[in-house]
């Protein structure tokens, strides 16, 4: 018998399912401060009990246990899903799960209300059971509420008393509500789990990233004197890559060449030289007093730094002499480079996982990124993650936000889908996405609606980067500036956190050679001549205005796709509050496209109503049902705000 | 740092998700005698490491674990689904889980592979890694495996060999065949779940029930004396209402009249007289030995006998004095007899399961069933589970399985869909469902769907009753005849197991009043004359032959409905092994219907192909693509096998 050393029988409440719960609860759902925890779950008994259900909450690092109310959600197809929420105000770690209990005064004042209305004569047993029930009540209570439950109790026991007013006393509402506002829950029933849920930065949602190499732009000193134009452009987070000693052994040359001629910079992700490695920088880039200037001067300016964290060591990474242990051998002894075969990759060394001082390699690892963290650092772009271990990422991101709630991880791992939510639900905060490669309309509806509502948008923070250093895809270097707009717009409008690498506002579409998604003559090997004068910086500047002043397109849970009846034209409507915006881009921006943008009535408009192009600052007059829209090379979007 | 005690480093290998899991493992998910388990999961790890995995199995009552391959399914979205299967052939609780390893040689080989064709120099660096492996390898193995591996490493060591020898050597299959046989799975990952399957006999999923009232049919002589015609028309189950003496006082009388009059026969669910209780038996039906003596005869013809579980007493029920505490009472004192206001059930006393001694109740009760069962009762009908504690159902489940592997326990309950589902869940082998109330294509196509692919597959098992005691549809009370043969075969052809009530047969369908759904003059409150004699028994016994005769049709999930271009013909296939049924049912059998059955190309059928039906045994040619279908009052469906 399950409970046999219990006095009570086995609990009668069943709590099944509860959400958002990510892997049987072994991951944390994410929000960020200020958000809400949408919270439900299948709550029912046996039989004919009244339930009653709360959520239970535990702010980071205290002992104290909140509470909201769970109600049952009608319309709900099994009728038995509760849900409520609650509001997440600090950084760190929520703890919460759900507890319900039989509430015995409202299934007795249901039955006793339903022998009333049938007009069934003699209830006076019914009223004895009352009486039980509300003795119980008064003894939990004090004050107002025990003072309207014996007044309650004086009537049903008046001798004088007409049935009528027993029955008026019995199932008076303010009586049910003083009852019920001292419920006995000795008895209630907890759900299994304990789910826990991770309160981020908003930045860690919301933010657009402007990524350039600092050596194209005179080194720091450089690129903190553009920090203010960067913040006038609406940018919030400056992502630099690495920024530390470049190798010389092996060092590739322009085009990925494999011997470098003399004076070639190399590629940033070799990391280390004579002169230091991840905690060191680059001569050539400046000092660590500047590192610091271009930290505080973007900070003054509302602007993260983010630097890229990647495991990896050129062949004149200090560790390499002063760790041999930490690296992959031969049987004979040598260091193994990486390789990928038949892919070779000369210049760079990658650390054994396996090796025996693993707890060596993991602290000195936690050591590189809390040097930076604590310089002010806010925001790491990791570098391939996805081929290093889940459990290392799992515990540098829980030691990192022990001493900095605040930080933003953003995984860069291009792999399969799997690892890619294992990396988020490890604890990345951001996460690249298959945006760049997604180009039709069913492909970029089938995969922001997966992001948006498949459970994902619990634990996977997207970033739509429109290009990268390593990605200039087929579709920008034949689509021409237009189709640079048309991503440009859908990065900015489908994803809170958007990104473009410097040189996209250029247009710049060249690849080292057909069929590649390498730039010829990438910045990865190159110093370029850099400035913010692109002929696109102008509508990047207004998007981020946008952003800014438009809640809706600060989140991605909140997106519905809108019928087109032309499979080069979506449309999207995203609504926060009274903010709504209908985005409409063109995926064909080199021919004129027409159709319609059909406005259902589930997303809860008037019949006829408003709208303001933030592009342009044309109004027209929309409604329920089908509108006529237009776009061309010249007018690649329409951003609708409705009044 | 997660593993800090440990000498080796946290597991690499990522696995989630396995199914099947019923709440996180929380329930066991359900098979029978014979039936395999697929399992899945997503195995994966950083980096491009081998992997292999295996899902291991425990027998019920063994210690020993067996265990069967799992492999990488490439087409799945994520690429890292794994899936296998494995065989379940005892009664009983199976114990499994998933294990799954890094394979170094594989990956080794793999990477030289790549460099051998990519026409690499000099490998003598690889191979020095590869006799590391070998050598390892051969330590865990001997005889041939063993001889194969020194083979390997001699050419290997040969300093005449040349570098193409050496090669062909290490790449040879026997030998990454010879290795892999043997791996080092000292580090292997165990999922960390360990899920549970129960194995019923096959009756759980599979069977044609029939149910009367014995006091109609003889008492249990009579019974006894059709139980070889049941035999010849295919039935499996015969399923008894309760069979117990009925409580004299507040009997009620024809068409549920509140006062009974002398002579009136009650409702066998108001359990109970001074003679006995449920352990007893009604005196009007015969002794144990009849009893006895239907249970050998029956299951001489290969028939159950399956019993009414009613945990409720008439007012004269012997428990109502010798336990007064295992009821409801007023504060008065008093018994309360059961009610959902303002219906008010005089003849029947519900037990209180909150009652200070409920191990006396519950051990009594599991004492009632263990009674019947030790008599040779193989299946349990139980009335309204819904009502009582899914915790007492799922220890007296488990407990008589523990006597009784072989035991079903049906669920009566239609009530939300979230209890049905839990009873499911808590044991029972098999249940009731809303089939009588799904008319339309679309709600019939609907409701199957989630019955056999939601995940309801893995634990509800339902039985499509056409009509019951309490459930005269609306649908049969117009429809006649004809509507009484469509949804007849529509129960024997979407569910393994139906059931017909008695009368049916003989198209029963006259309400108590309109709106109703009980019968007039119901055998619920009366005697009847029966016989086995009905019209329908014809189509009856050919669908039961039938269903016998093809495999496809004793399963539920691998069903897959066509289009038939009409709302009242609905059409679905269902295929095992080579056994393919393509059934053709029309929903307006008042009317002729035409229209086609769509044969799509994921059926794998050949383009042309010959189909018998095997009610009316013709033949037709049927193709891939649309095939004409005509319906009427006279042929209300086609069951159509692929030749």
């Amino acid at each position: 018998m399950p409970a046999s050393k219990t006095a009570k029988p086995p609990a009668r409440i069943q709590i099944l399912a509860p959400a958002p719960m990510i892997d049987c609860g072994r991951f944390a759902s994410k929000r960020c401060v200020g958000d809400t925890v949408a919270v439900s779950a299948d709550i029912f008994s046996d039989g004919h009990d009244v339930l009653r259900a709360v959520v239970r909450f535990q702010a980071p690092g205290s002992k104290r246990w909140q509470e909201a109310p769970l109600r049952r959600i009608d319309a709900h197809i099994d009728g038995d899903r509760w849900a409520g929420a609650f509001e997440v105000t600090e950084l760190g770690r929520y703890t919460w799960t759900i507890e319900a209990w039989i509430e015995p005064f409202a299934g007795w004042r249901d039955e006793l209300r339903r022998k009333v209305e049938a007009g069934q004569a003699d209830l006076s047993g019914e009223l004895s059971e009352g009486v039980v029930l509300l003795e119980q009540a008064a003894k939990r209570c004090k004050g107002a509420d025990r003072e309207r439950i014996a007044a309650a109790l004086s009537v049903l026991a008046d001798a004088g008393a007409t049935a009528d007013d027993r029955h008026a006393a019995a199932l008076d509402t303010a009586l049910q509500d003083a009852v019920e506002r001292h419920p006995d829950r000795s008895s209630s029933t907890v759900c299994e789990q304990r789910l826990q849920t991770d309160v981020d930065p908003v930045r860690a949602r919301f933010g657009a990233w402007y990524e350039l190499f600092p050596r194209s732009w005179g080194g720091l000193p450089g690129v903190r004197d553009h920090v203010p134009e960067l913040a006038e452009l609406g940018f919030d987070v400056l992502y630099l890559p690495p920024i530390h000693p470049i190798g010389l052994t092996n060092r590739k040359g322009p085009n990925n060449a494999l011997a470098a001629a003399a004076g070639d910079a190399g590629s940033p992700w070799a990391i280390g030289d004579q002169t230091g490695g991840h905690t060191a920088l680059h001569s050539d880039l400046g000092t660590m007093e500047d590192f610091d200037a271009l930290v505080a001067v973007a900070g003054e300016h509302g602007i993260d730094i983010a630097l890229d964290f990647a495991i990896q060591c050129s062949a004149d990474h200090p560790w390499l002499t002063e760790h041999p242990e930490w690296f992959n051998h031969r049987p004979d002894g040598t260091l193994k480079y990486a390789e990928n075969p038949p892919k070779k990759y000369q210049d760079i060394y990658n650390v054994n996982w396996d090796c025996e001082d693993w707890r060596g390699l993991w602290d000195a690892l936690l050591e590189v990124v809390r040097f930076w963290a604590d310089r002010g650092v806010k925001v790491f772009r990791v570098d391939n993650p996805h081929t290093k271990p889940v459990a290392f990422w799992e515990w540098l991101i829980a030691k990192l936000r022990a001493e900095h709630a605040d930080i933003v991880f953003l995984a860069e791992a291009f792999t399969r889908a799997a690892m890619m939510k294992m990396l988020a639900k490890a604890g990345f905060n951001q996460s690249y996405t298959y945006f760049t490669w997604k180009s039709s309309k069913w492909e970029l509806t089938d995969y922001v609606t997966e992001l948006a509502s498949s459970g994902m948008q619990e634990y996977y923070r997207p970033n739509f980067f429109v290009n990268t250093p390593d990605i200039l895809t087929e579709e920008l270097q034949v689509g021409g500036p237009p189709k640079f707009a048309s991503r440009l717009v859908l990065a900015a409008t489908l994803s809170p956190s958007y990104g473009v690498y410097s040189g996209f506002e250029h247009f710049e579409r060249v690849p080292v050679r057909p069929g590649s998604e390498e730039y010829d003559h990438s910045e990865k090997y190159e110093i370029k001549q850099r400035a913010l004068d692109g002929p696109l910086m102008t509508l990047i500047s207004r998007l981020n205005a946008i952003r800014r002043e438009n809640p809706a397109l600060q989140r991605l849970d909140n997106i519905q796709f809108l019928g087109t009846e032309n499979e080069a034209l979506i449309a999207y409507a995203k609504r926060t509050g009274e903010n709504t915006v209908i985005s409409v881009v063109t995926l064909d921006p080199a021919n004129a496209q027409e159709g319609v943008v059909v406005v259902p009535y589930s997303l809860g408009l008037p019949p006829v109503f408003t709208v303001t192009d933030l592009l342009s600052a044309e109004s027209f007059e929309w409604r329920m049902g089908r509108n006529f829209v237009r776009l061309d090379p010249y007018r690649v979007a329409h951003l609708l705000r409705v009044a």
